[in-house]
């Protein structure tokens, strides 16, 4: 098991309604099992003050890290940063050098003040740098706030990534194989049984015109040294049970 | 506001691992907006016992309706049907309808003791039909348990949705601007603080390499009979600040 864990917290009534497909979590979650950080829920609220209260204080306690898309430009529907600052009780205030780079970045005249609102955020956070389009993320305790955009996002999450205390990254093996689910399924849980510091996971796909089908068996594991007796194990039994097995 | 709610439980390792995208609650989103039924809420958790319980207990409490994707195979982490079974302290058993859809599926002699366990539920499901893979689905209180593979899942979705209750469809307009998001923050506030039975969202995009861009607003409400004031005012702001606007 990974000592460093996370949560993701997607804010966004674009994204319950259906109109954005979030794309965010499925990239942050590619990270995070890479570095060595043990990703545990993913959840999507809306732009609602006490919903993302709850939550980011929940998650906070709950997680090592915590993640934040969502909610932070500049207009009114824009509530994530001053919702986390009452989240810690903190006071929401102009971050001096997020004011500087955003007045740096705009010609002059165009620093108005819906834009100023993105120098505001809880008292005493770090800036998460945004070479794109100027206005910052924060961190704030094991928060990590950042934008919705998915361009923007992932440029800055992969620069903060750097910066945080990870674990050992999780070894991951994939075995796809012809057979279906159910003519294997007996035969896996055994050997899951066996690797009980392994975790086995077992996807089914099917092409329903061509009639074909298969399964990609995932074995994974935090702890172990090596996954080869678990892969080794489970290609014998697709091979006794007539079936084909490659390494994707 | 709708007087039906939904979250929607994504079950599965897969995802928090970010192995897979998951598909399943944007498609769900859309058909739910449309039918009158307001997502509040979409969680993905891992395939254990614990987690499920507790979030399945917690959403069924809160909403109307409480849809859960995946863990419903053969396999030894298909743990969803048990997990929703000890949720509500019921009985964990085989079901005799889809015990017989199942065992006329499939050949003689393949339907084996894995298979035979998606035929097991809590007592009393309804079942949701599977036309294209047989295993079915389940309704159980105020939750509908459906698989996680998308095109098996949609099918089932779209055929349950129509036998349940709705609400009046939230009534959504999007208007297209090149103005960008920080230019129209101030107006648009005003606007909404003028409509509060309207919610008003205001999603940028970045075409960063053509240095272009602009703002999707989403004039959205379940309670008025016509957003046409609420967009006609949005893009007489738009004119006035020598912007482009459309109806997307």
């Amino acid at each position: 098991m990974s000592s460093y864990t996370a949560g993701i917290i997607v804010i966004g009534d674009e994204i319950l309604s259906g109109r954005t497909q979030d794309s965010n979590s499925n990239f942050i979650a590619k990270n995070l099992i890479k570095e060595g950080i043990k990703l545990e829920e993913v959840v999507v609220i809306k732009d609602e003050k006490k919903t993302i209260i709850d939550k980011v204080v929940n998650y906070s306690n709950k997680y090592s890290y915590v993640f934040t898309t969502g909610g932070i430009g500049p207009t009114h529907d824009d509530i994530t940063s001053e919702s986390i600052s009452e989240a810690f009780n903190l006071e929401y205030l102009t971050h001096k050098e997020a004011f500087k780079i955003l007045d740096k970045y705009y010609a002059k005249g165009d620093f108005n003040e819906s834009r100023q609102r993105m120098a505001k955020m809880p008292i005493g956070s770090e800036l998460i740098l945004n070479p794109m389009t100027a206005a910052p993320g924060f961190k704030i305790k094991n928060v990590y706030v950042l934008p919705g955009v998915p361009e923007i996002m992932q440029i800055m999450f992969l620069e903060l990534i750097k910066r945080i205390k990870k674990g050992k990254p999780k070894l991951v093996k994939t075995i796809n194989t012809d057979l279906y689910e159910s003519k294997i399924a007996i035969h896996l849980k055994k050997i899951q049984e066996k690797y009980n510091d392994s975790s086995i996971g077992s996807y089914p796909y099917f092409n329903l015109s061509a009639k074909t089908g298969g399964v990609n068996i995932v074995v994974s594991s935090w702890n172990m040294s090596s996954l080869q007796p678990v892969v080794d194990d489970i290609i014998n039994m697709i091979n006794l049970n007539g079936g084909k097995s490659s390494i994707v």
